[in-house]
């Protein structure tokens, strides 16, 4: 007797959307207006806003008294709340965690972001990540009442137990501490469903609704203190069977080549990452700051470090084009974004992976978004368990924000 | 107002799944006992029973007059029409058709094969398979008055769109010919709709309902005339942005190696195909029957061949399922099943390309369906548009098929 209750879960879930589109899209309205503006009957209007009253996600603004003609009794007319955030996305990289809080229309009305040091404690971190829900809170007079639900993210594989042997340090600093009950800490304070998921997996989903129209089908890499990866297909994100899925930064592409963190030789992290990158320019004292100018003045061995760059991720990312056809291969992290040149490089080695005619070939691009990437994505994940609204392009707000 | 239709529909479809499945579990029930066992009202049971009734996919078998005590009116019992075929899955590959057929309850009661020339035009192609869906609807009683869905597997990427510059005969022989009518053809002539899938992509969802429960994510790999592939992501095809996904025959795993006939240089299908292989063992005059045997029997030639045969798609299949961390790799066509001594070497390849630990692996084998695959897998992709079903495990009827 599972599917009845599924089934109208789904259909009300569907309703209430529809109930909050229209709230979103016309402004303060009566019943009856929302009534015929969704085409449901009066007594299911009722009840949808019942609900919605009692979680904070709208509120009675005034009567149509006004506008009367007649001599009826006066309709309340609601109005999203502007004020209740509903949804918080949450984004816990390894030395700062970013907040983004989105109210019932889907805007994201707040967010920002807190430093912490790589070696702090899963506590320590939750106490970071509330104090900044705190401040957003009382900042922009927000308050949480009735949260929707939660998405945070995490960095490394997920679920956690998908690597019980990892050795340590295999997946950056923050990965060994123990994280199994962040999920219960936010879902002890706020009363809320939460969904947990690693973080860049969540910038992918970021990455895909503030590209084309599209581009629903995304593969991302983010060149950092290592190199990850994600998949989004059909406009989902992709965890794979045992939650490993995306892991491009350890793709052989040298084989017999440098030992890696994971405990493979000749990962792409160990030829793309930035600290591979920089020791690589060592000897003309490149850093983050100078690799890009370096490259457009033609110092040779930037230029040759990042060509070899280029077509090790270039190789990398075509073979994988070449079996899930994404419309778009998507570069973030620092280096995309302080060496454009990598990019068309990457660009053009990719290109030749590919079937040679034009259907074939994904466009290739910089990140667009910012460092809320990942606080994005966990909003967009929420926002995507409608089941029914999965395919709506209402579900794509990530577009209208400033990046 | 899209949404309102569609809502109602989802509910629906679910409701008479949820009818169909309790008559497949318990057998004859009346209108009533329908009722109790899925927990919907006598009157919504009356709409969905009328329906069906209507397309034919149940009948009244008898009342309940015996068993009744009281002296009200006897109830009609209904159960499946065992005779009724109600979805097609028709699989065109390069010289012969097969087709599948399935009964309300998702059963299969009826397949077979039929060859044609692989020159032959689709007009012929068509001819065949009218042919063959009569003869097997004559030998088993089965009509086609009430078909709720045809699903039609061919070869070379779908959408053909997808491929316009594609030189000829990239895609095998039957490729060229024009296709694109082959959905109407089957629409008009059965009164049904109609899906159309590469048939590669239709066999490796047929392989994932019928491996290991949990292998809903699988990675397919058919060593046949060419190369062909197929994921399987969270039980569904992937297609791509369009419609190319799953060519790993295409990845390059020869940078500058030979030619291939898409027009790339040492693409895996220019090792890995069943003509690369023979060709590779032309001095010991291997042909596909005595492959495995000269493999075991420590034929230098062959064995050395096979090996490096495996080391390709091992590396090739290793970086895929990096990315998308498959449950299952599986190996289809003729080369695994005539030299099994791949397999293991393709696993080994493919185990050191992954994280060196267990949750990492998946599982490779070889394809356990035989030529129904794709006949098989088109019924699967069909049964599984119901959204509400797609995570039931009542969707994997391919089980209780004998291979």
């Amino acid at each position: 007797m599972r599917m009845p209750g599924e089934a109208h879960a789904v259909v009300r879930r569907t309703h209430q959307e529809r109930v909050l589109r229209a709230l979103r899209e016309r402004g303060a309205l009566s019943r009856g207006e929302i009534a015929d503006a969704v085409g449901l009957s009066r007594t299911t209007i009722s009840e949808i806003t019942r609900d919605l009253l009692r979680d904070g996600a709208v509120v009675v603004v005034d009567t149509d008294a006004a506008q009367r003609a007649g001599s009826g009794r006066p309709a309340e007319r609601l109005a999203l709340d502007p004020d209740s955030g509903q949804f918080l996305g949450v984004d816990f990289g390894h030395r700062r965690v970013r907040v983004a809080i989105a109210d019932a229309s889907h805007e994201v009305v707040a967010s920002g972001g807190q430093p912490y040091s790589d070696s702090a404690g899963w506590p320590e971190r939750i106490r970071t990540a509330f104090d900044l829900i705190d401040r957003l809170g009382d900042e922009r007079g927000l308050h949480f009442r009735a949260l929707h639900g939660i998405g945070i993210g995490v960095t490394g594989p997920h679920p956690r137990s998908s690597a019980p042997h990892a050795p340590e340090g295999a997946f950056g600093p923050g990965f060994a501490a123990a994280r199994d009950d962040v999920d219960v800490a936010f879902a002890e304070r706020f009363g809320a469903s939460v969904i947990v998921d690693n973080n860049t997996r969540f910038a992918a989903l970021a990455e895909a609704l503030a590209g084309d129209a599209d581009a629903e089908n995304l593969l991302y890499v983010r060149l950092s203190d290592g190199v990850g990866g994600a998949l989004v297909i059909g406009g989902r994100i992709v965890a794979g069977a045992t939650g490993l899925a995306g892991e491009l930064g350890h793709v052989t592409v040298v084989p017999g080549g440098a030992r890696c963190r994971c405990g493979k030789d000749g990962c792409l992290e160990t030829v793309a990452s930035v600290p591979a990158v920089l020791a690589a320019c060592r000897e003309r004292g490149a850093d983050v700051g100078s690799l890009d100018d370096l490259a457009r003045s033609r110092d040779p061995v930037v230029e040759r470090v990042l060509r070899d760059t280029a077509t090790a991720l270039g190789r990398a990312l075509g073979a994988v084009a070449m079996v899930f056809n994404p419309a778009e291969v998507v570069i973030g992290g620092e280096i995309a974004r302080l060496a454009p040149v990598l990019v068309e490089q990457v660009a053009e080695t990719a290109g030749r992976e590919l079937f040679p005619w034009v259907a074939a070939k994904p466009r290739v691009r910089c990140a667009r978004l910012a460092d809320d990437d990942g606080a994005l994505g966990a909003l967009a994940a929420l926002f995507r368990r409608s089941p029914l609204l999965t395919d709506h392009p209402e579900t794509a707000p990530i577009r209208a924000l400033p990046a």
